[in-house]
């Protein structure tokens, strides 16, 4: 396999009203990504190719495989013909963990949610995040003007979704793509860990802004990376609204210039949904 | 756990330009679906809560857990608190194979792809699909519009994915609606096998329709139903165009009223990728 990265140019059929050209065309790179934690292969997500490093850390703190980013020593990355794979390495009583629970889950074990077998493990209670503030209109307007300016890579292929930590003025702070949004997600979450950008003096204000929808999963994973803010440019599902709203996030969707639908936040007297 | 129907009622706060406003949001249902083979809990997927049993039959072919729909005797539909439990009996020897299958994964296996631990596993062959006529220009317009219509749930919701089946003059022969673009697919797969709408005869000249991009996954379950042209609403991924090539699928993105890109076609004269 040739190295990837993040892009390719394929020849095509353009058809246009009655014409039909052949022509080339940039399309996402999308690759088989294995995580292997201190040598035990875990997971495979089809992935884009790039700040796999930040993925691998993020993964693991989203899915709390580990709880602070010091806890992932190290990790490296291996091509092989089919894909990659991410090596990990976890500290010991993490890696402990991680076992304790695949064992449990031995003999029954599949996938969709991550190690979440059970209907249990899938829909727990999230972690109450860090109080933040309602991103304010002419922030979300910012981030979203800025937000396109970022993405090159969904510039250049039409085929992936991004992830963007923006600040109180809806300056992006950081942002990655990735042909999966959970994927782009994790990769933010990974960055914002590497940069130390979590530190709560540094954090004040800050949301998190994405191109997709905001579903379950997008939201636990922001409970589990203390985001207390997340913004998305489509539709909340039901689950989500009920997540953020018991994880004390604000949940804003169909955020587009000039108007933006709140569904839960915190700054209306009470912690829950809005009345 | 209120029994769900695909949508339902939030109170939210719109903003439009400076006005802030509480209003009344539709929005889908997301709900975790667990999905047990015989007794044996095998997997956790969040999606809509409608036309389950499609979904049920419709991964199980997709994920080659069942070769032919005679294999699944039966499913049924439990709720539970935290979600609802989807309980298929599976013909014998492929309940046999898919314990095999586990076995062989016990201790290493995650989630993300399902059951593919491995790179070897996640990117397989895929197997030749029967050959059908790439889709005509108008078919394809024919199709879009009629989409729209038959889009109940997204309509409401604005956060579901569809995909379709549409005959050769793109009329709209069988829809599903999720939350999860890979379930919408499923659910549909599930719904052709139980129309007996595989059947060669009435199949020739179908192709399938998908609101979202083409990504790995979408052409790896239309290999394994047998489906010979996918058409998707926005873009492919590298990964995809190479696989829909290897299989023998046509595959087509950015369809639009207008215009189209064919990544894919056995047309031209040999069984691959456009030259």
């Amino acid at each position: 396999m040739a190295v990837l990265k993040g892009e390719q140019h394929v020849q095509v059929l353009r058809r246009k009203g009655a014409a039909l050209e052949c022509a080339e065309d940039q399309v996402a790179d999308e690759v088989a990504v294995a995580l292997a934690y201190n040598g035990l292969s875990h997971v495979v997500m089809m992935a884009t190719p790039d700040n796999l490093e930040d993925f691998g850390r993020g993964f693991s703190l989203s899915e709390g495989i580990i709880e602070r980013p010091e806890q992932l020593y190290g990790t490296e990355v291996v091509q092989h013909p089919l894909g990659i794979e991410l090596q990990l390495e976890l500290a010991t009583e993490c890696f402990e963990k991680l076992k304790h629970r695949r064992r449990n889950l031995a003999g029954r074990t599949g996938c969709g949610l991550c190690g979440a077998e059970s209907l249990e493990q899938a829909i727990g209670t999230p972690r109450l995040v860090r109080p933040a503030p309602l991103p304010s209109a002419d922030a979300i307007e910012n981030a979203l003007t800025q937000l396109r300016k970022h993405q090159q890579l969904q510039r250049s292929t039409g085929a992936v979704h991004g992830a963007a930590l923006c600040d109180e003025s809806g300056r992006v702070r950081l942002l990655r793509e990735d042909v999966g949004r959970h994927n782009a997600l994790d990769k933010l979450i990974g960055a914002m860990a590497s940069c130390c950008i979590q530190d709560s003096t540094d954090y004040a204000g800050r949301f998190v802004l994405i191109t997709s929808r905001a579903s379950f999963e997008m939201v636990h994973k922001c409970a589990a990376a203390n985001i207390g803010a997340l913004v998305a440019v489509s539709a909340p599902t039901a689950l989500a609204i009920e997540q953020a709203s018991r994880a004390g996030i604000h949940l804003i969707g169909f955020a587009r210039q000039g108007r933006h639908v709140i569904y839960t936040t915190t700054d209306n007297g009470d912690d829950s949904h809005v009345a």
